[in-house]
């Protein structure tokens, strides 16, 4: 099973670290999300200057494209990224559930099809685990059913006994083929349910997990119900196990989540807001192209040690973003990348050293 | 004056080295095209690793965007781009030429309406150098009269004597706002005209430059033509200032180039091929979308010793290609610049050892 060790418990917060077969992982870690077997526009060697531990990589993309037959052919995704960090992988559901056509649900799995090329397929728990398997995901995800917001209570509590009878099954089809090697994770869903959130806790936690994950949130409810469900789910998790909200959020929902005691966080937010434009700053959020730029030589953000931020002008940032220039876009992201990773990594020194309290006060005080 | 020293010549070949405000260059140099205050998709540490001495700019495009008043904020590109080595900064006339709307040529200079937000400019050839000093280039252009092809022997006539009096404009405006320290090259027409070659060579030289370049060619002119207007003019440069062959061309053209005497190159076509996935291998051009890298593990070119060589398969390659990643455009620019610095650093290699003979025979040899 997993060595999760907590290091320190600060209220709620938690410093900790566990070990993979690709190395430790320290804890709380934001995990940028490297979709196509890639982290868009990055180097693996980026992404260790910036001090990202581990990455994401989407099951159902992979599967389509390249093919798992073509990973597996590298023996997974690490030596073909040509990132030897450890990787997690999710089961692929969230993105059949919201980027497949002509999807439909049955007790087996998913029956979808490419949203590439318009093919025929059938994702079920054990295929889930076996395409992650083959990617040599150093961390599984379960295959969840993944619920439209808003959904009734009754639509809850059906995805949440499917959810459950799935993790069941890929339990069963992971011990058979790993032996445990990779780190399998269970699903926590339940809606916007705090009863249904309770109820599949315990249900996943019976079948037990190496760790847990609360899906099913930023799904489009307000950020209040995102985070009553987050704060009524996680203390309801094992202390001993990591916590993992799945593709959350704002800066200012990790240090809250960090709060209520959440270990593990991925989310496209860094990246893809790059792309357009937007970086994060001590200060607040910025969008480059804003003519008060357009002779600004001073960084992005003058407490930043990313690369961007050592090279290059505010100025020559937004000349580039407005030239479409690829620089433009690689700049912007190293520099997101590294916010959130450094956010998330002073979150932990806080937490180690006993200020935690203090370090949000701060933070808030120079994000307004 | 330029302290060109030629090293060694070996028949026409040359090896030779000059300084610049931004350090040393040796040639026969391959200089990487950065038309918007950047090569396209690399960083200034990439070009560096590749090998790249110096850089090319485009005067036109950084005129409209971001403006000389902005890059002037900075002392110039260097800063602006966090590029510290030498960069050559073309006279802007091309792109008026081949980009400009409503373009309108007089005795004064170049009436045109930018592309981008259609304003009204004039680029005059005192306009020229005064944008090129105002960029802090280390080599400066001369504005000319680009020539369409095919031409007319009157035509041509015409652009190279209205060429001749903006050079002797240039240099008497260079003289006076720099003292010389940039070095100003003239430039050579004369269209596909050998009489007229002959005729512009002698003028340009006449007003006397540090360094001469040859224009007009690559205008669409088959591949013989374009040879035989090359091997014509370069006999009559003086043996003493670096040649510069304008926008040329493919490796091949550099390999005949340099055995005619020509000393300085720029080209987008590796980086352009990059970015539309046509890789230069010491063995031929390859596609890489093409399906037979589906699965090919091996590197892009397995004598080659970039990044993406060292890293990368073919099959990862064709996979980001596929999936339009920018991380595709990178990996792809990085083996092609790499693979046009290092060509001609090899020829450079080759004429120092008095072999050059040997190393264009095993070249063809390889590339059919």
């Amino acid at each position: 099973m997993i060595d999760f060790k907590l290091i320190v418990q600060s209220e709620n917060a938690r410093a900790g670290e566990f070990h993979t077969a690709h190395g430790k992982i320290t804890t709380p870690v934001f995990m940028p999300v490297g979709t196509q077997a890639t982290v868009k526009a990055l180097t693996p060697e980026e992404l260790k200057e910036v001090g990202a531990q581990i990455i994401l990589g989407n099951t159902y993309h992979l599967y389509l494209r390249p093919g798992t037959e073509i990973v597996g052919r590298f023996e997974g995704l690490h030596r073909f990224m040509h990132w030897e960090r450890p990787i997690l992988t999710d089961s692929g559901g969230f993105q059949v559930f919201s980027l497949a056509k002509l999807r439909k649900l049955t007790e087996k799995g998913y029956q979808f099809q490419s949203h590439i090329d318009g093919s025929r397929h059938l994702f079920t728990p054990e295929k889930s685990i076996e395409v992650q398997i083959c990617l040599n995901s150093d961390i599984i995800m379960c295959l969840d059913q993944c619920l439209e917001y808003p959904a009734t209570h009754e639509q809850a509590v059906e995805a949440l006994e499917l959810t459950t009878r799935w993790a069941q099954r890929c339990k069963e089809y992971w011990e058979a083929e790993t032996g445990g090697l990779n780190h399998l994770f269970g699903i926590v869903q339940g809606g916007m349910f705090t009863d249904l959130r309770q109820r599949s806790a315990e249900e996943i936690m019976g079948i037990d997990f190496p760790g847990y994950a609360i899906g099913g949130l930023s799904v489009g409810e307000p950020k209040e119900l995102m985070m009553e469900m987050a704060a009524h789910t996680l203390p309801l998790l094992p202390a001993d196990r990591p916590r993992y909200i799945m593709g959350v959020g704002t800066p200012e929902d990790l240090v809250e989540l960090v709060d209520l005691g959440a270990d593990m966080f991925d989310c496209v937010m860094p990246t893809r807001n790059a792309r357009n434009g937007q970086l994060f700053t001590e200060r607040g959020t910025i969008n480059i192209c804003n003519a008060r730029f357009r002779e600004d030589e001073g960084p992005v953000d003058t407490s930043c040690s990313c690369y961007t931020c050592r090279h290059y002008s505010r100025a020559y940032l937004r000349h580039l973003y407005t030239a479409r220039e690829i620089l433009a876009y690689r700049l912007n992201t190293i520099h997101n990348v590294h916010y959130y990773v450094n956010l998330v990594k002073e979150m932990r020194e806080a937490i180690l050293a006993g200020r935690f309290d203090r370090f949000k006060k701060a933070f808030y005080s120079k994000r307004q």
